[in-house]
């Protein structure tokens, strides 16, 4: 049996090496349209931050490695531009620009998303970038050692955005960042998100919330934002302006995608066409709160998807619970997380939240090196259930908010998260853990 | 009504609070016989560390400020020595030799444990310290104030002593820790105590477990701690030889009490006696992977069954959930945690476990401060369900363990537990948290 992987990144390089795992017979082939496979992609906003480091070690396999000692035949410089259901095939164009056609008896899609940069004039200048894979990433490392960047202009304000600003500062690069929506982190109760606000103008980096985007312009050397009513000029820009997934080829080939263009797979992560799998940033998932289909594009469910592909085109039947959407970044000196969902998502998913938001210490009373640590909870009025999460501060948050997300997938009401015995040492925090502070005066409302 | 509470730390005071928030009618009486009330005892180590501060920072609630801002009659330099059941009163001596009498509708005995050290001679030498309370921790800091100690012996190496070993250390003591038993941490896996070991010798610290201790002897201005086969000589022995409950007036009023002469409540905390409730370290608990009673004298219990107490005595129903053990606690650079059942007490309580250790890192591939993360994990073979974990590592241990405190309430099995949807960001793990990976291969242990 053939086993063709489309795509070597986390998703397919998982995919591949645990099911030549699993049977060692089987044949597996990976076509990837980049030479790179295997990297720490959310590592490159860190690498970038350093002068002396080599954007190759964020690769955590090489190509060779995966070929000779995982008898894997993957094929770099292959891209991949149709497949045809019927005779169960893909075509494409590899790096010498010759045509192949690979036929497969199951396919898995792992082609990942792409940086979706607004189309207006200007984004396909020099000196503007997007980071989304190594070679962006290199590209990046490149200019930034080359040209005089005095001053970078970051349109978008997500993840990659705040931890590029992170990086580019650590590299005394100036950073502005614009964006057209009215909020930084639209998603965080307003009083935590201004929280993040602080910290990031604490680090002389201007904030452009609320502004309309026209394009961008070549000035002599300098590159020119242009916004309605503003002009942010500098030497590079970042585009970080959100992802959309890479399943043109998927809705080519008549496999159903869902709202966002994001292919759609059940439990079993099969697609609409019994012999076509999906997993990666492409491909949705349940959400283990609102039980429906929902598009978090993470690492963590790149890998597991990739597993569970492998183990089901390998004859064990496994089925994915959903994802929670836990996630956590680091922005100068604070950590942000996150699982489950906010007010407005828990809103428009037809639950009733109630939402609290206390601010408590990141050790106990009176230990040294405590810091704020703010925790907002949202339960569910009707049912009691914990909806989600947030949490911001200098230290823990990004490893605290990990009880919360256990606690989402089994559906844990607010009463009883509030009883759980939780660790205490004065280093760590108060006797009563904020998550738990914050679940007993949610309970209070809640029953209020 | 009249409330009456024995003891005026974590449980009793939390009790006393509580009470007349409910019901501000209710009268409340705490009688407790030393001068310190609501202080936070598992600071003390901390605060011994730092020559600079004061004990009495660790005070999180003055007497006045519960009696004036509370209208809480409490009592200090009140010790009762007997419970009259049949009348319903207590009975004691006051700091001025006054014997007193106070009838009582509900009593609440919160008189926490005391430090157990060995019926040998010596052990009431000047010099010779045990750390339990406020007043034990002034003696401390006054004897490292004004006696020349160069060298300390701490006899026991559970948390208190390790963390007054750090302590100690920080003030430039040298220190050297004895005990009878075999091993440093035997809840723990050889692999992970080892790594505790070897940070605490790291920082020139001498262990001598195994040493049978005869008893203390002082020469010149030195005490020997004299054990079978060794002689340690210091200026400073503290004693950290465990705790037990203080429970004798309980037992001699009637109450049912434990193996460990813990006081025996039931979810409502309430005593053998309809009219009698105990919280705090005197009080056991029922453990939530056993189902069994347990002693495991803990602050956040102590606070909780306070709660508990106060809400039960006001007229609310209220029963607590079991413990899970969860513990904390830094010695020098490295967290250790802890929760659930280890190997030993699992097999002790009927279950057939299997044990995996994993040794990974904390942060991503490549991310500069990594470093290890030792997780171990027990589950069990017959129902597959997690039974308890331990971390040791640099960082994150002691926050990341509440991860699996809440899957233990939930009673989660190792495969639930590895399909959960955990943070992921470079600066705080790898992709696949320790505790998943952990979990993983513990799954595939118990499969096979």
């Amino acid at each position: 049996m053939r086993f063709v992987v489309i795509g070597g990144d986390a998703a397919g390089m998982s995919a591949a090496s645990r099911a030549k795992r699993n049977r060692p017979d089987l044949e597996v082939i990976v076509l990837e349209q980049s030479e790179d496979v295997s990297y720490s992609a959310c590592g490159m906003p860190y690498n970038i931050a350093d002068p002396d480091r080599e954007m190759d070690d964020l690769v955590v396999r090489t190509a060779e490695a995966f070929r000779e000692k995982q008898g894997i035949d993957l094929r770099t410089g292959y891209r991949v531009d149709t497949i045809d259901v019927g005779n169960r095939e893909v075509s494409g164009v590899d790096f010498q620009g010759r045509a192949f056609h690979v036929p497969y008896d199951k396919l898995l899609i792992a082609t990942g998303a792409s940086a979706m940069p607004p189309d207006l004039p200007g984004f396909d200048l020099s000196g503007v970038f997007v980071l989304r894979s190594l070679e962006h990433g290199r590209m990046i490392r490149r200019f930034i050692k080359t040209a005089p960047v005095q001053k970078a202009i970051i349109i978008g304000m997500g993840y990659i955005a705040l931890e590029m600003c992170e990086s580019l500062r650590a590299r005394e690069i100036d950073v502005v960042m614009v964006k057209p929506g009215p909020d930084l982190l639209p998603w965080m109760s307003r009083e935590m998100s201004s929280v993040v606000r602080s910290e990031i103008e604490g680090h002389q980096v201007r904030l452009y919330p609320g502004r309309k985007i026209m394009g961008i312009e070549k000035k002599d050397d300098n590159l020119i934002v242009r916004c309605e009513d503003l002009d942010l000029e500098g030497q590079m820009v970042l585009v970080a302006t959100g992802i959309r997934p890479n399943s043109d080829m998927a809705g080519r080939a008549g496999l159903v995608l869902g709202p966002s263009s994001e292919i759609s797979v059940g439990r079993d992560m099969k697609t609409s066409n019994e012999n076509i799998y999906s997993a990666g940033d492409c491909a949705d998932a349940f959400h283990v709160v609102t039980g429906k289909k929902t598009w978090i594009p993470l690492a963590l469910r790149a890998n597991r998807g990739g597993w569970a592909v492998a183990d089901n085109v390998t004859g064990k039947s496994v089925e994915l619970e959903g994802v929670a959407g836990t996630a956590a970044f680091q922005v100068f000196d604070l950590q942000v997380a996150r699982t489950g969902l906010g007010v407005k998502e828990s809103e428009k998913s037809g639950f009733d939240p109630v939402e609290m938001v206390i601010k408590s210490r990141s050790r106990a009373h009176a230990h040294p090196g405590s810091s704020t640590l703010y925790v907002q909870m949202v339960g569910d009025r009707i049912s009691g259930r914990i909806l989600g999460a947030q949490m911001v501060g200098k230290e823990s948050a990004a490893h605290r908010i990990n009880a919360l997300a256990v606690a989402l997938h089994q559906a844990m009401t607010v009463e009883a998260f509030s009883r759980c015995d939780l660790a205490y040492a004065p280093p760590f925090g108060p006797v009563w853990d904020p998550m738990l502070t914050c679940a007993n005066q949610l309970l209070k409302k809640l029953r209020g």
